[in-house]
């Protein structure tokens, strides 16, 4: 089995899609928000691209949550927030998510033998269903502003070193090996380190501070978000 | 002061080089021969795109060397080979260099405020000149065939540690700072480490190992190629 790294939206090329098992990472926070929202007890989150794909899907059953540019969506119920799901009470409503990039990823791989989405919440659970699925990985971090985001990489060099516990004979390319060595050096100092990355010191300047340091927290869900007819539902494992 | 990482050639953009101090990365083995030539006595070495090119610029004091696919140019002295130079003595000679993408790099940075090699065997003498220069720096991997390759990469994030020792206040882009995690975590073990890249195994698959352990030498020689006029020449450190 041999486990690729992309790292950033832009980059990925079909090779690493069709026939592969394809996980989204986004630490932050559209991973995050979709992990915490089926750990809330969404039925689905159905990721769009824009505000008025999103607004036309709400009918009962539907939450809409989204941010442009680390915003919150004025008309909507939550903000691409992880924490915002925490108290949620109403088991079986559906998500719809729209946020500035976190979903285009998502839709760059729709053609992959297997999509799922994983961050730090739900590493664990993402790198044991993606070795089960014996397909070729491609870990396939969006990266932030078509720049790679270390909250990304690292999520990746994780689940690079728990592939590799599980799995020894598995090859991994360079940056694979390069981001493994990276989290075993810095993954001590989650959550807080998310706050100094690019992407985490622009959300906590955003008073966002609480959902960067959420999104540090390991293994919190043992839920793999996996793409079904654009839907995002809980993969039974 | 900015420190940014580019870790392919494909990648580099005009921004990262105008008006920045760039320090091209090459370790297996364009960046490690220029070294290791210079180190040996030569003047200069002018890297060129052909053969043809190389063939032209023949005469009494100049010697040729280059690789295409891994294998000595037939007609040259010497292959791109860091040790073969280790018992060069001929000096005042210059060198023409051409390997199959190692000096495209350079060419692309050319238009850089000053333009450095660097490898490991110059890790050292390179970050001290190019922090000299109090320019924003750009390490610019040249990677292989396209992809990320870990010995630059390791290089570029032992720049990196460098730097920050230094330059406390330096700001250091996402994928620097998981560079230099990386060569934290697994800079012990060089050179075997580099054995084990993509590149390294193919150079030792082609009876290139002694070369690719050579690589891993840190700061053998205090000499900083810079490009002037399209010849490479030591700095003035």
């Amino acid at each position: 089995m041999r486990i690729e790294i992309v790292q950033t939206i832009e980059e990925i090329r079909q090779e690493q899609i069709v026939g592969r098992t394809v996980v989204v990472i986004d630490v932050l926070k559209a991973a995050s928000t979709i992990v915490a929202a089926l750990g809330a007890g969404f039925t689905s989150v159905l990721p769009v691209e824009t505000i008025g794909q999103a607004q036309g899907l709400r009918t009962e059953g539907v939450i809409c949550a989204g941010e442009r540019h680390g915003k919150k969506v004025a008309e909507f119920e939550y903000s691409n927030s992880p924490t915002a799901f925490r108290a949620f009470k109403q088991p079986g409503k559906q998500l719809v998510l729209t946020t500035t990039d976190g979903t285009i990823a998502i839709s760059k791989a729709a053609r992959a033998a297997h999509v799922f989405v994983g961050c730090f919440l739900n590493a664990e659970a993402c790198i044991r269903e993606a070795i089960k699925r014996q397909l070729d990985i491609t870990l396939y971090c969006a990266g932030t502003r078509h720049e790679f985001a270390l909250e990304d990489g690292l999520a990746a060099g994780l689940m690079v070193h728990r592939a590799r516990q599980l799995l020894p004979s598995s090859k991994v390319c360079d940056l694979g090996i390069a981001l493994e060595a990276s989290y075993l050096q810095l993954g001590g100092a989650l959550p807080g380190l998310l706050l100094k990355t690019a992407t985490g010191k622009r959300l906590a300047q955003q008073h966002g501070e609480e959902d960067v340091l959420y999104c540090g927290q390991l293994n919190e869900f043992d839920i793999v978000p996996t793409l079904v007819n654009k839907y995002l539902t809980k993969a039974t494992i």
